[in-house]
């Protein structure tokens, strides 16, 4: 039997990534998004969805520029703490001690310490109601040579992403492999 | 050392989601997607992204309307079968024994065994490239009882949604908890 909840951002999983921006004076700035997706294949875009009061958001549109760092579970209370303060009032590498990397490809800076990184360059602004969502093509995708795992590709389980639970609001990991795409459907019949 | 891997839809985590719709004709169908995600708090609004080669494709212009059913671990492998097929060609229903079930809320069918249904208007249509974005406003969340946790919302523990990884192609299941949101985070100072 379900139960009806209303129209409420409620969906698993979402994400837990930090944008990289810099404002106007250079500063780099980071915040952390739930709302947020890979939206097209070619040319390769992720999206992110912000609202207008984040000091992120204005970066986003002056620079035309944003990069994602992927936490890993060791960064859990990292990430948190980049998703409570605002960039406006404080200077969140130095209050977490992470270590802002400039983008050779896009105007944005990365974290040093993350793993998994993606460089986007904007491509597309769309309103959607509180939130806009930004559409940013992948430049690049760098990852620490420490998670790489089968062909040399990231490999999740040594990234260890952070999930985020939208309501109840807790973070989980990854847990384990469950099969291979493509694949374990071939015997649905 | 970060190792570059260039222009590529590489990040963790995606969705796993099936997306619901009618044909032209009424015949339920289904897709599974993982380029998607939470667009937009106010209204709430999900995104998934679809080729223009794909059934669902169709259907969701011509409805104006879609579903997405969460599979739990248990349908793994259901999930992946209907991300492999298309229902151009063949009855995903029939050949999954999943039942389509009528949203009372909008032109589209969602799976009745799968733990969590987000039922959605369609509200915006944007070309990305190879992809097609479509943002769909959440009408109404439903979630099966025996998924429900703290405070009577569904819990991701019990919702057990799986992860694609996009390059390694593989799926995943949610790992333990990690902490709670807008909390772990007042400790890092």
């Amino acid at each position: 039997m379900k139960k009806s909840f209303g129209a409420k951002t409620l969906v698993f999983p979402t994400p837990v990534w930090v944008v990289g921006t810099y404002d106007k004076d250079g500063k780099p700035n980071v915040m952390s998004v739930a709302w947020g997706g890979i939206c097209c294949s070619l040319p390769p875009c992720v999206a992110v969805s912000l609202r207008k009061a984040t000091y992120t958001y204005g970066n986003i549109v002056e620079r035309k520029a944003f990069t994602i760092s992927v936490p890993s579970e060791a960064h859990a209370r990292q990430a948190d703490y980049i998703g409570i303060v605002s960039g406006r009032n404080t200077d969140k590498f130095a209050d977490t001690g992470l270590t802002p990397v400039r983008s050779a490809l896009v105007d944005a800076p990365y974290i040093g310490e993350f793993p998994l990184v993606l460089e986007c360059r904007l491509l597309n602004t769309i309103e959607i109601g509180l939130h806009t969502q930004f559409v940013g093509e992948i430049l690049d995708v760098k990852a620490e040579d420490s998670v790489l795992g089968e062909r040399g590709l990231p490999d999740i389980e040594k990234v260890k992403p952070i999930l985020f639970e939208p309501e109840i609001k807790t973070y989980h990991g990854v847990g384990r492999l469950l099969g291979h795409a493509y694949s374990i459907g071939k015997k649905t019949r």
